[in-house]
């Protein structure tokens, strides 16, 4: 047996080369999580090593009806400056990749400007000649995944002689030669292997975009039980992410150190949609409440009242009609004056009147008490004589016209919630943790549930449900409280409330950092970074509109 | 330069197979989503490529503190036989493996009994004793992702001087050889291809872990706002997972054709776990909703009829007083009988007392109608009868004691709810409908959404919300409304109604489907195969326990 020892000794060493090239590739391939890396890694490597001039490759779009084929990588190395566009041709099998993709067959073609009669395809030379380039041998291969499934196609154009040969209009048929059958199998495996990993990101992304969207979804459908907080999640989220994401481009100042990666910016966001989730587990009742007492308990007040003024008017006819069966001798004459029979049941009367307005006062008293305003003294003291009074009541017992508890929730010094309602309403921080604890959170999303229970901390220890101190409270929650505050101070959906413009909301954020509330650094930068843009929001228009 | 021909060409083959044999290795590597099949793979092909008698694999288990190993698959060529199982060694240098995990570096042994005695490692040999065997040469590689972390440990065993070469403990040293450079590399790279594909799946499981997760930690969350309904969801589930799996083994009947594989399993799965989602969208008053009337309203109604009675009262009085004032020359004597004057204050008292008592027999009646059972005719042209009954309300105008939607609402013939509060309940299939569509699911998932709605609909089309019929409702969805019906009669924890026995329950099921209501061949199929069995229910236990 002849053989040309150097040569072979050369091709031997080329090869054991080339197999741990290729084990390179096909693990850059499979770690890689990015499809243009891919792509590009599929069609350098395989231009490497089949020595290709030129080289692009295109997907499956299956989407599109029909399906088509979207040129997504070119590579010519006689000319690298050559600009590229993506853009989308029709699956048909009159291009070489259109028969590729739809047969699933390599095309290995010595000279593309040499094509048999007999094939339908043909090489599109116009691109050729908007570039003086001259196509020659061709490699064509499927992008195949486990199932036998095209889902790309991988063309190599020109195989150069040697690696140093540059391919021009010219020289190309002295420069190229055909791609040997070898070439074609290694390839193609490579390209399959390409195609493998392509599938398992789209299905890992297809993954995520659930997962994400379940999230969302639910927080939605959550959020709508209270319309006054639509959206809410969302923009602490969009803030939040933003505000880290100018944190971590600081490089003076105590918040220096700080950097999120986008890993953990991820995890702040989760956990900025899902602070609020708890709200599920507080009841529709006290969530939408818009005065101290619950609309059917001032009805039936209303009614208290109502009865306590019939009985008034009860006892009045009664006492009437007792007077005069004990003063029999008295004559009603509409005439008399100075009688003092007449001069008693007119008293009587005058004084259901004046007892009956009494009751009218109250009863204004306590709708102006009901409103979630911040109570004055004076009526706060009348408020309290209100349940000295009393009435017969529904069984004919004698009851005070308003409870404790009724006097209690009017009594409320801020807002319209009493401290118990307020307590289920703050609950919702634990039961939002208690449920986001109980979700496996891959690695990087750990963080998740411990964030999101730190929203509502104050620095100074003030906040629930744990009372942390500064020190204690994960920062990422330090700043979802900034967030937190601004929406609720900016959004535009709270009842009774107007929304404020965005400079007054920025000092509120200023007081309740210099009082120790949030964090003063991470209100400044929210400020400075202008972070609220996120949310469309500008200093100039919004004051403008408010004012 | 000397080579010898014949054995250059013949590795210079089988190198060029060995690209070809690598390739499909990695695409095998990539494409896998089972970690058993992967760790098999990549033993095997590693052995095959080199020549190995024998090998086995570690991976690192870093849940455990301190890291360990856990010895997961062993293949021997000489002793095919020897049985194995999975078990965990301390990851420390003493071991092959644990030197190879520790320090990331191969070990390349030409005789693992002749160790150098400054090396930490050494072989234990009690494995050898225990088969009979005799380990030479070893080559132990650690599996790295893309990060140069070390996941695992490969260790193969006897390298032979040719495939067909049987091991034995006294031919070992004649049959075996150190293993090449070259082989280590090969197989070092593949290793790491092995471990990246292992991360790969290990990620997307632990994606699809917690999308799994926050599913059913939504679904349990929602269902907490009626206590009632708790854990409904997942029963229904399990019982349809369990009817999809029964109906694919059926080979006769109108139901052979029905085949359902895992992914469409998952799909029913999820379709199941989320069919009453939408719940969040109904008001908890009506969720939890126990008599016909509300509570509050219920109270307000009790203050009416007070109002009602003082009124009379008050009347009573009033009329009483201007009869004395009209009638002056009436003089009350206590002892006087037969007197016109004190008969008419007297009929007025019993006519008083007479309306009173009727009142009171209106509102015995309102609170029996309130309960939420089946009324009968009388007491319903009663009830007409109270909304022609009127009082001075509050603000002294004439109203109906109870109100055209108050009757309405007490008229209710079936269960407690009025035909307006019927159609929130049942919105929620719309509410499940409108969240499922808006989720981006997967390919295999896309069914979830009209699976879901389609769960309350009947055969005959008197369902609900599109009032489908037979051929238009999924069967999927027809087999959860057999296990949705199922569970709301079985379950222990719905009020005023006792859960049933399995048979009672299995009888309405047939009943439904003799109404045709639901599918009778999947009730059929519900009762001989025992679906009901995935809650622990048994025909006998259950019917015991309820006697």
């Amino acid at each position: 047996m002849i053989v040309d020892h150097p040569t072979l000794l050369q091709e031997f060493s080329e090869r054991a080369e080339l197999i741990e090239q290729l084990l390179s590739i096909g693990a850059a391939l499979s770690s890689s999580f990015d499809l243009g890396e891919i792509l590009n890694l599929i069609l350098s490597k395989s231009r490497e090593i089949t020595c290709s001039d030129a080289g692009s490759l295109y997907l499956i779009d299956q989407s599109s009806q029909p399906a088509s084929l979207v040129f997504k990588v070119a590579q010519n190395a006689s000319r690298p400056g050559s600009s590229f566009q993506e853009f989308t041709i029709p699956m048909t099998p009159q291009s070489l990749a259109g028969y590729v993709a739809l047969t699933g067959q390599s095309l290995n073609l010595p000279d593309a400007y040499h094509l048999s009669a007999e094939v339908p395809y043909q090489l599109d030379r116009s691109f050729d000649r908007s570039i003086g380039y001259r196509t020659r041998s061709v490699l064509v291969l499927p992008m195949q995944n486990q199932d036998q499934e095209t889902i790309g196609v991988l063309q190599l154009i020109n195989r150069k002689v040697c690696p140093e040969a540059i391919v021009s209009a010219e020289n190309a048929l002295e420069v190229t030669q055909p791609y040997s059958e070898w070439e074609e199998r290694v390839v193609r495996s490579l390209a399959s292997q390409a195609a493998i990993s392509i599938e398992r990101n789209q299905l890992q992304e297809s993954i995520e975009n659930l997962f994400e969207g379940f999230v969302r979804a639910s927080v939605q459908i959550i959020e709508a039980r209270d319309p006054c907080t639509s959206g809410h999640s969302e923009r602490v989220a969009a803030l939040t992410v933003r505000l880290c994401e100018e944190v971590t481009t600081i490089t003076a100042g105590p918040l220096r150190s700080l950097h999120f990666n986008s890993r953990q910016i991820q995890e702040v966001r989760y956990a900025a949609l899902l602070h609020d989730f708890g709200k599920v587990g507080v009841p529709e009742a006290i969530l939408v409440k818009q005065k101290k007492l619950y609309p059917d308990q001032l009805e039936i007040i209303r009614h208290r009242f109502a009865l306590a003024r019939r009985s008034l008017e009860l006892e009045c006819a009664q006492t009437k009609f007792r007077y005069l069966i004990e003063h029999p001798s008295h004559v009603h004459d509409s005439s008399s004056t100075g009688c003092s029979h007449c001069d008693y049941l007119v008293q009587q009367e005058q004084q259901l009147e004046a007892a009956i307005a009494e009751i009218q006062e109250h009863w204004q008293l306590l709708l102006d008490a009901n409103e979630p305003r911040i109570l004055s003294e004076e009526p706060l003291a009348r408020l309290q004589a209100l349940t000295q009074l009393t009435y017969r009541d529904v069984d004919g017992e004698l009851q005070p016209l308003i409870s404790e508890s009724e006097l209690l929730q009017l009594l409320v010094q801020r807002g319209n919630l009493n401290a118990q309602e307020r307590l289920v309403i703050e609950s919702h921080v634990t039961h939002t943790y208690e449920f986001l604890k109980q979700i496996p959170w891959t690695r990087h999303l750990q963080n998740v549930p411990l964030i999101a229970y730190g929203h509502h901390e104050k620095l100074d220890g003030s906040g629930y449900p744990l009372q942390l101190k500064e020190p204690e409270i994960p920062i990422q929650a330090q700043m979802m409280a900034v967030s937190d505050i601004y929406d609720a101070l900016t959004a535009s959906d709270r009842p009774y409330k107007r929304s404020l413009a965005v400079t007054k909301a920025l000092n509120i954020l200023h007081q309740e950092s210099a009082h120790n509330k949030i964090n003063r650094e991470l209100v400044q930068l929210f400020e400075q970074r202008q972070v609220f843009a996120v949310l469309g929001h500008t200093i100039e228009s919004s004051d403008l509109e408010k004012i």
